[in-house]
């Protein structure tokens, strides 16, 4: 992969998406039929009992893919013409995966409330929103504001995507060092959008001992620098109400997860972890500590964020079967629903690729969408 | 045309439109080259240079389809899912004549300026508005308000497609009976959306004596129940300041335009009017007056709005090449323009054709979209 490519093929694509008729319009006929006067009785139809709308037009199998650009992937709050591209990927991938419509919107949008209304508006057209790439802590705002109020399902992937995949890794790779998710002692990087709902979900499935650091250091509740969200961290985490940096938390740590910036890991750290240490180094793109030299420093278990080394935990494992569940089965994508999905990703590894090391499947296995569409429907 | 084919049709087709890739995703390398690493390297370009975002994604070739749902067709305000299949008609008829990716969104909206606010957070992912079935007088706040602040060309449908698609039907149809613009006499029924952009139009194109009757009669300066827009047509139209009803503005008229309500024109009219009675009778799907009867009656050119008789006057004659136009050149739908592609749909009837009274081309006649996509990028 090189820059130059990259830009040249979107350059050559001019938009990496295009919205095609599914039947064509060749006479008056079917004019009549496809627009007025015909699609007028399947609108009083649909004004009579507005369930139909499911039924007679793309509402079923469409969802928008709604991002304000403040924290696209690695480059931070660039915009929403910036997005744009990032957007489109992520939609053409819905599709290829799920078989899902996907429109991208990049909205400029004043505040997080704004943003919640924007998605209240377009509800109606849409089956699903997916947000993505919304800065904390205003993704949360987003997400309470709209549990309360928006009809159809949604979730920000930055968030539950991550989770759900962070999850799926995690399960294989105790499996590997033989410890137990009761006993082990967590360090997660990163107290952002993914660092937070990593550790929400990790507690919800059964950790116990959870460390998150952010930029400044382990977070407790004896900190007067934190938000809201991080305080309400502090209090379900760090039992030991340690403080101090990342390097005290990494001491005797089973796992590390990062969510968080490139190179703050170091050699040392892991070596003064517990034994068979497991690092998930996952900023992207360029890691937390550098895939060869987390293997050299005893790392037993590596995963990364990135394509080109074993191991990717990538949201396309999650996003596809998770949309297309939800959209069919028109549930809200919660707790039990991701927990379930980690699992049935987990569970696709076998025990053969296990055994070379390997925790997770590849996105382009079929049976990773199936798999996470199905955990979603045997509710 | 029945109404169960209609219905049977959206019911198979569960949606009109398929949002697809343009390129396949095959491996990590297509991966990394549509989706991260890579398309952070577009996102880059992008923030340094927010034209770019015009090469590099879907926004050159892409445009929205808004409607609020408050005028849909001729069933009123039925709200944002029952104009879901008509605004996806509209979607799908735009690609099909004008190759332009088109996208319906119909929003839940609880004012003008929440739909201005909508269309204004949607623009950095469209290159042109396309504004659908909303009511007057809003609409016309919506359009002043968008006028000032949008930075990507917009027009309304239902009020500026449906006066170019009138004019270029009275361009030919003044041909036919050998009558001036300058000279005659217009009443126009309904001063909604359409009836106030026709008569705007008209009025700009050099046509002088026009009448304007609402629900309650001949609209004039006298009249208190006239909202700040009736007003205003008030002042510019109706230069005998008559009062009354439709059947007193229609003795000696030379030409009819209908834009209001099912058979509100009698054969008794038509008879008072002037020779050779023009009659533009558009009501849909009902006209104001049956074809059949209009001829009998003495009109020597009828139009309706309706596929099953002759000269069809649809705003499908006039979108796609305005989409088109607009898009490429990046300009907005100033009158100047609308004038042009008006003569230009006229400009492609022949002397034939017009000798055995048809008076605008077929929407199928590939030239329309061609001709009015051209009328703007020789401004």
């Amino acid at each position: 992969m090189n820059r130059d490519d990259a830009i040249e093929l979107h350059r050559y694509l001019n938009g990496k998406l295009s919205v095609d008729p599914k039947v064509d319009v060749m006479d008056k006929t079917d004019l009549s039929l496809v627009y007025t006067p015909g699609v007028g009785f399947v609108s009083e139809e649909i004004a009579r009992d507005k369930e139909k709308v499911y039924s007679y037009t793309w509402k079923s199998n469409t969802i928008a893919v709604v991002s304000d650009g403040t924290a696209v992937l690695g480059l931070g709050n660039v915009g929403p013409e910036s997005a744009l591209p990032v957007m489109e990927g992520k939609a053409l991938l819905i599709k290829k995966f799920a078989g899902v419509n996907a429109v991208p919107i990049c909205i400029r949008s004043k505040s997080w409330e704004d943003t919640v209304h924007f998605v209240l508006s377009i509800a109606p057209t849409f089956g699903l929103i997916l947000l993505e790439d919304i800065k904390a802590p205003e993704c949360f705002r987003v997400e309470e504001a709209l549990d309360k109020t928006l009809d159809i399902p949604f979730f920000h992937d930055d968030q539950h995507g991550t989770a759900i995949a962070v999850l799926a890794g995690l399960i294989n790779a105790l499996k590997l060092v033989n410890k137990k998710k009761e006993n082990v002692k967590i360090v997660i990087s990163g107290a952002g959008a993914a660092g937070t709902a990593v550790t929400y979900l990790l507690l919800e499935s059964g950790f116990k001992d959870i460390i998150v650091c952010d930029s400044k250091g382990i977070i407790n509740t004896k900190r007067e620098d934190l938000n809201e969200d991080k305080y309400k961290l502090a209090q379900k985490t760090n039992p030991k109400g340690l403080s101090g940096g990342l390097g005290l938390a990494m001491s005797g740590a089973d796992i590390f997860i990062g969510l968080s910036a490139p190179g703050i890991l170091t050699g040392d750290m892991i070596r003064s972890m517990a034994s068979d240490p497991i690092v998930f180094a996952m900023a992207n793109p360029i890691p937390e500590i550098d895939y060869n030299d987390a293997v050299l420093s005893g790392a037993k278990v590596v995963a990364t964020g990135r394509s080109d080394y074993p191991n990717q935990i990538n949201n396309l494992l999650v996003f596809p079967g998770l949309i297309k569940g939800s959209l069919l089965s028109r549930k809200k994508v919660d707790n039990k629903i991701k927990i379930k999905a980690a699992q049935a990703i987990a569970d696709i590894v076998s025990e053969e690729e296990l055994e070379k090391g390997i925790i997770v499947p590849s996105p382009f296995n079929p049976l990773v969408v199936e798999k996470v569409t199905l955990a979603f429907l045997a509710q």
